[in-house]
């Protein structure tokens, strides 16, 4: 009887070893001779998976925003308190790396996101993750504006942009230096900017 | 008569060097064979004035804070009007991609970040520099809030934080996405948080 291989859980698999070696030895660490060490098989059997360093590390980078994705669906299917600012702050914190399972994801999209300056193939990819969380912050944005009576001054797409900017920035800064920016740290700054945000009177714009 | 050679500025030609390599082919292109090769020297040379890319990294990294540092001493020298909210941004706008020179400063420094993750060597550095930025990041928030009649509920460390995480997230999204992340959109975004830091009225909190 032939062994069945079952090719898609096969490449999440290799995605995941890839993973793992990208958090011990950065993107650069990751080529395709240390990830199929890391998945216990020959760099042969792996390029039958992935063509190229790059394919494989977009396939992880697609993994993660899946996981992502996931986690805010399963977010909004279920746990949504309808306290629109709580709500908006757990979605937000599925993206910030609090927890090791985040930092690890981050990780992975800092080292995609400097690969990709460099590297045209991931481009189209690159584009398409910033678009797509650009999309989930004017959804957000939105939900938090329209809790306020006059919104004089105020404008979602800018708000939208920069806490894109904010959280990708907090991002940055956690993984690099994790001492002076902890999770309680980020939560800080992100209910300040929310603070910022909402905490403004009637009409006095 | 021997030949006299500045090593300080030897150093200063190659960090150059190794800085158009990465440009080029990115950090992990950045190899010293490729920049020994720009610089049209041997390796062996090279590693006269660098022993690691670790150390020629760090310094093509503090090349770079002093360039920036340089930039905003002589603005502040010369070149400041006495409107803080105006003199304020143009020191943020040294920070920002918002021409080639400092795209390709940007670039160094994300990749730098990036690195610094996974190599011991260059945390040192990377937490000085994020430190630097973290203290320029409080004195223009403190200059800024001093604008206000009434600082109730506001935090210039955080005010100082948010800001910092604000423009690296800026930097990131820039360098990776200059179609949708434009000097225009820049400019607009920093000019919408000052407002909303500044647009407040007097008592409202």
């Amino acid at each position: 009887m032939p062994k069945i291989i079952d090719h898609e859980a096969r490449r999440k698999e290799l995605a995941r070893a890839a993973w793992r070696v990208i958090r011990r030895h950065g993107l650069e660490g990751a080529t395709v001779r240390n990830v199929a060490k890391e998945a216990g098989m020959s760099v042969g059997s792996l390029r039958h998976y992935f063509k190229s360093q790059s394919e494989l590390l977009a396939f992880s980078m697609r993994l993660i925003s899946e996981r992502v994705e996931k986690r805010i669906f399963q977010l909004q299917e279920q746990g949504l308190t309808g306290d629109i600012r709580a709500d908006v702050t757990r979605m937000l914190e599925e993206v910030l790396p609090l927890d090791e399972e985040r930092v690890s994801e981050s990780i992975v999209w800092l080292g995609f996101v400097s690969r990709a300056l460099v590297d045209p193939a991931l481009a189209p990819l690159s584009a398409e993750v910033h678009e797509s969380m650009l999309r989930f912050m004017r959804m957000l944005a939105e939900a938090l504006l329209a809790l306020l009576p006059d919104r004089t001054g105020l404008d979602a797409e800018l708000e939208a942009r920069r806490l894109q900017a904010l959280l990708d920035g907090i991002v940055v800064h956690a993984l690099g230096n994790p001492d002076s920016v902890t999770p309680e740290t980020i939560r800080r700054i992100l209910a300040y900017h929310l603070d910022q945000m909402l905490q403004r009177p009637l009409g006095t714009r």
